[in-house]
């Protein structure tokens, strides 16, 4: 039993331990106490909060009810192991071929397809089982036109003051500027907002952990779904265009621009960087 | 010796106190407190470089090279609408089947098959093509038991002070606690490294735009790959985890620790929270 194991050492260290707990307790009154707790947060914390990295959310299914949720039993498909050999080796084999394109014909594209890939993308997990993410799916020419003329006005800027040389170097050598045809070829713009917080029937603010990582899944999950229709697009990330483009689209302001995906097939005479992808061994270590 | 008395309860026992100790210590004056929260919340500008929105790059296709790319004639797959409507519905309907499990099989899952949805995982974009991403494969008992360890002590410490009420309680009616059997059962933990920054043949760094979202991105591709294959995982980033998790596996220090999966498949009595997800025309906008 555990209680044997409980050596004199182990007692002593637990009594200092309780001892030190009843001393601090004793000094500050209950009501100051669990006011701080509520408000406490320490210095490494707020660090945390900053990079994002070292904050903690599991992306966990859940509802928006407070009340604790049921808990159902879960089974999945089982496949053989040469099944799921194939099942995995066929899905890179398909995904592999993915390009980012920014050649994309004007040719109309069904837009059931349009709905399925965002439906399959909204099976994403996220932070609390938030679903922080809005999909504005932009079909209209002259909506389309203003989001280029937002996007185009605003790259310039970026490419002539606001972008380091480094960084337009960086980009020079793909072929890449200010001029984004796409933005008008392409039958359909899928902006993709990440909902910064929540509003909860009261009115308050429900906080959305880590909407920034969710909403970046279900856009790798967007990204498989097209690559399995065969549609082609480029995820960008138009910088400093966010709050104009937030308005022409009507979006609240708890949404923030994250992504902005232009969808369509391929032009014919498109082209893409003569590129390699690292070898697993440069991605992958095993332990 | 007296340390091997020192069973996981008598751990947990004193773990326990030495967090109540902490709480109370942090008990701080009301003034100090609102100067710690005026700190906490940044101008917009620190704002926009926090979430990363208004920064820009496009998820870019190149190489490593200064030089300028040769561009090649890109073509993909032509299906037919019927078809293309075909394989969008069908790859939700695989797609919604996708939960968060955390009841794990210790059952072995085939290597091939992990390789392959890591390989399927690196065809993602990112931004100016930097692939900024490092999975690391932990296979070996030992090691995922000390992960486990790391995990938990942080995590239990988490819940006991550093995340808010409002959080615990959020999380509190999904049943997550800082026990994480699946540390140890699952037979892959996967965890994915963000290289914040790459080193340039000449030692200096190398800027890796975007490199959260671009990880997250793959990491949504992964979590169709695994679903392809009929495996689970949970999605989690282990909190205040991530600078011992990168020491204890040898990772240098342009990474930082993102995400942690446990793959494999679930456990028989392996249940989840019965939830559901918005339906379309509340995640998506078409103008």
């Amino acid at each position: 039993m555990t209680f044997s194991l409980l050596t004199p050492a182990v007692v002593a260290l637990i009594c200092v331990l309780i001892g030190i707990i009843f001393r601090n307790s004793r000094k500050t009154p209950k009501s100051e106490l669990s006011t701080t707790s509520k408000k406490a947060v320490p210095g490494p914390w707020r660090e945390d909060i900053k990079d994002g990295t070292d904050l903690h959310a599991e992306e966990e299914d859940d509802d928006h009810e407070w009340n604790e949720l049921a808990h159902i039993p879960f089974s999945t498909e089982r496949y053989s192991e040469e099944d799921m050999v194939k099942r995995s080796k066929d899905f890179y084999e398909l995904l592999k071929k993915r390009r980012s394109v920014r050649f994309i014909s004007d040719e109309p594209v069904p837009r059931e397809v349009i709905d399925n890939v965002i439906k399959t993308a909204g099976t994403s997990p996220s932070g609390a089982h938030t679903e922080p993410w809005t999909f504005v799916v932009v079909n209209d020419k002259e909506v389309k036109h203003k989001i280029r003329e937002i996007i185009e006005e605003e790259e310039e800027m970026n490419y002539m003051k606001r972008m380091g040389d480094r960084w337009v170097n960086d980009l020079k050598r793909m072929r890449t500027n200010w001029i984004k045809e796409y933005l008008d070829s392409a039958p359909y713009l899928i902006l993709i907002f990440k909902q910064v917080y929540g509003i909860l029937p009261d009115g308050k603010k429900k906080t959305h952990y880590y909407n920034e990582i969710s909403v970046s899944i279900a856009c790798g999950i967007l990204l498989a779904a097209l690559e399995n229709v065969g549609l082609v697009t480029v995820t960008t990330t138009p910088l400093n265009c966010g709050p104009r483009l937030r308005v022409l689209l009507e979006r609240p302001p708890n949404e923030k621009l994250l992504l902005l995906l232009p969808v369509g097939y391929p032009s014919k005479d498109a082209t893409v960087p003569n590129f390699s992808r690292k070898p697993l061994d440069d991605i992958m270590v095993v332990i």
